[in-house]
């Protein structure tokens, strides 16, 4: 063999011991006490803390080897005591939350007398591929923890050492609180070539989350031996029907699309009733302009702005995830599902209006992950619903659907009681 | 291009014509009336009586077309009035099944007064590729229909005449209760690589089932580019416990592996404690024998029973599917927890003892589909779970795992209903 296939062999064994390991660290967690997980969370948390100095010269190493970076990429790479000290409470903030193991979700007794059970157990191992953001490390883990899963990590190459230096962390939290340290492992090669290997470990890894851009999301879609939670694009609609408050319709408006426009749940288009488009749209406009928008309206958006931009087909498909919003005038509600269910993405979408069957019909019809009525799309996240933490937002068409929590990280079994029941 | 090219190149745009009828038929579905889609389902059934000559006639022309043909492989082709009939009462159950679509799974309200519910809804689109047995097409759509999903289907080469016969009176049915017959469509050609153009039909096709043989299985997890509900080996088994009750042990046992020895279901591997063996073992194994049951087990085995066969490595890891059975003496309740999850494939496994706690814990560390304490591994199947019908077992670890009802067909998404919130 050459150097270079002497190399590969290599990094394919390191890779299949490291699932081997992680299904065996899987195994054990999924019989962890709910007080011992919490326990790990707590003490990786507290780890975080003691090592805060060695994790932010580990993230130093990492930008002084990235050179020249963009603002934006530098400021995904950077930790600071504020982020460092933010993957420490994330941590406690998981700790707390309720554990899902063993929850009965279902239970019912036949005619014969056999009592069936569904209980929610771990789905085993999950590998997580992520990109540049360092912190993804300790919020990943923790709730692959949170829900007894084990967890292989694969950062961005570019944030390799402070990947390794929170990964530390977390794996001397799961020691001292007496469980196997494997349960949170991160792939030790920076080479590209590491995560087609990875993707092929099925039976070792069972679902695989990619968390990045749609690059990352497409290899890992094309390449994975195994289930993908995918979370593709958030091209998101708000639509003001002809029967909308005015001032709620406008407050939605603005909030979905500006408050943080680089979110997957950022507003990319607004649907407004031609009914009503004259009368309400020149104010959003106004305020969207004054807020730093670009406009790219249809023709009837244009006679009303001659600030905004002609629109193009592709408009309509993009996720922005900038200060530009896509702006249509429709003829009803049903022109704006089926412009929602043919350009959208399923992710998030809603609907303002004070007519209540209206509302109801949209939310029924939009087919997507999320459907909201008279509320900002930006509320699209699982600490928004309640969850603590989320590891994305599902786009697919299979649970786990919208924001994937702690709970969505599980799957269950049929547990079945008798007294000597056979089949006929 | 060559013929040969033309003529893949026309299947290809056939099978994607196919595709997209189907995604737009499952949009008309998402949204069907349950009473609509029951009245399809009888409507359907009505048909399959009203052509049983017609689908007879079919039937013999597959049979002639075989040619010669192995016993069981004639019998899962063959179709006659019982069987046509059988199909027709299932879909008539079927269409008594309550239907999952629009059922609330959760609802909960944030302090920011939104209004968060988790509301069942159609997969969309579900391919099913299956092997000679022609009642599956109405069985497969059936659910499919039931569960608001349209369905694909690719039947063996060998049935295609029957299967294009039962599923003409499903569309008829579809039809004449108002909905769209695309909701159910065969593949039109019977060439294999029709199968590898399906199976690239992501984005058309949101999750496929096979069902058959595990070269089948494998081929489509190896190819498919959606996500897949696989339905791979039952390698079951039987722990009896020390504290067992031997006659109830006995009977479990024999039903466990005799009642049918061709089903997922059926008992492959026997456990028995050491402690118990001598007493209880030759009683069990002489009513094995005398049913016809070969024997194969481990020395200890061998000791008792001079008929056993002495089992290789291999012998636990195999589903005979056959009047064979593996038997081991083991060391108590961790030694045979340690032998299933190792030699297992995670479908269905069965403990018998008197003693509670014990059991619980079998129930808890055994990492199966379905694990069952003092019943027969024979009910591993949805219509004994009280689902009415079941697609397969899913073996895999993500949802849906164990028996696939019309319940397990279906997705979610987030319904939220506010009054004007805007994120913060």
């Amino acid at each position: 063999m050459s150097v270079a296939e002497t190399t590969t062999a290599t990094m394919a064994a390191d890779m299949h011991a490291l699932g081997v390991r992680a299904r065996h660290a899987a195994a054990s967690m999924a019989l962890a006490d709910p007080a011992r997980k919490s326990e790990a969370l707590q003490l990786a948390a507290a780890a975080i803390r003691a090592d805060r100095a060695a994790i932010l010269a580990a993230n130093q190493r990492d930008l002084a080897e990235a050179g020249a970076l963009s603002g934006a990429m530098r400021d995904r790479l950077l930790l600071n005591d504020g982020r460092s000290e933010a993957m420490a409470k994330g941590l406690e903030e998981v700790a707390a939350l309720p554990d899902p193991v063993g929850t009965q979700l279902a239970r019912w007794t036949r005619p014969n007398g056999l009592d069936i059970a569904r209980v929610r157990i771990p789905i085993g191992v999950i590998g997580i591929i992520y990109e540049s953001r360092p912190n993804v490390t300790a919020d990943a883990a923790g709730l692959c923890l949170r829900s007894g899963n084990a967890a292989i990590l694969r950062g961005g190459s570019e944030s390799f050492h402070s990947s390794h230096a929170i990964a530390a962390c977390l794996r001397r939290g799961i020691r001292e609180a007496g469980l196997p340290e494997d349960a949170v492992q991160l792939v030790p090669s920076r080479d590209r070539e590491a995560v087609g290997m990875m993707l092929r470990l099925n039976g070792l890894i069972d679902v695989v989350v990619p968390r990045g851009g749609k690059g990352l999301i497409e290899r890992v879609q094309r390449e994975a031996s195994m289930p993908v939670i995918a979370h593709l694009e958030g091209n998101c609609h708000v639509y003001i029907h002809a029967e909308a408050d005015p001032d709620e319709a406008k407050k939605i408006v603005i909030n979905a699309k500006m408050r943080r426009t680089g979110v997957c749940g950022a507003a990319e288009t607004l649907l407004i009733d031609h009914a009503v488009a004259g009368q309400h749209l020149p104010a959003i406009l106004a305020e969207l302009h004054g807020a730093g928008c670009e406009i790219r309206g249809d023709e009837a958006v244009r006679a009303l702005d001659p600030a905004a931009h002609i629109a193009t087909e592709q408009d309509w498909f993009t996720e922005f995830l900038d200060a530009i919003l896509a702006v249509r005038v429709v003829d009803g509600l049903e022109a704006a599902v089926a412009h929602i269910n043919h350009y959208g993405s399923h992710h998030t979408d809603a609907i303002v209006t004070e007519n209540a069957e209206v509302a109801e019909t949209f939310l029924r019809r939009v087919d997507s992950a999320i459907v909201l009525w008279n509320a900002s799309t930006q509320f699209a996240d699982g600490g928004e619903f309640g969850m603590g933490a989320e590891i994305g937002i599902g786009t697919g068409r299979l649970p786990p659907r919208g924001p994937v929590g702690a709970e969505q990280l599980t799957s269950y079994k049929y547990v079945v009681r008798g007294n000597g029941q056979v089949r006929p």
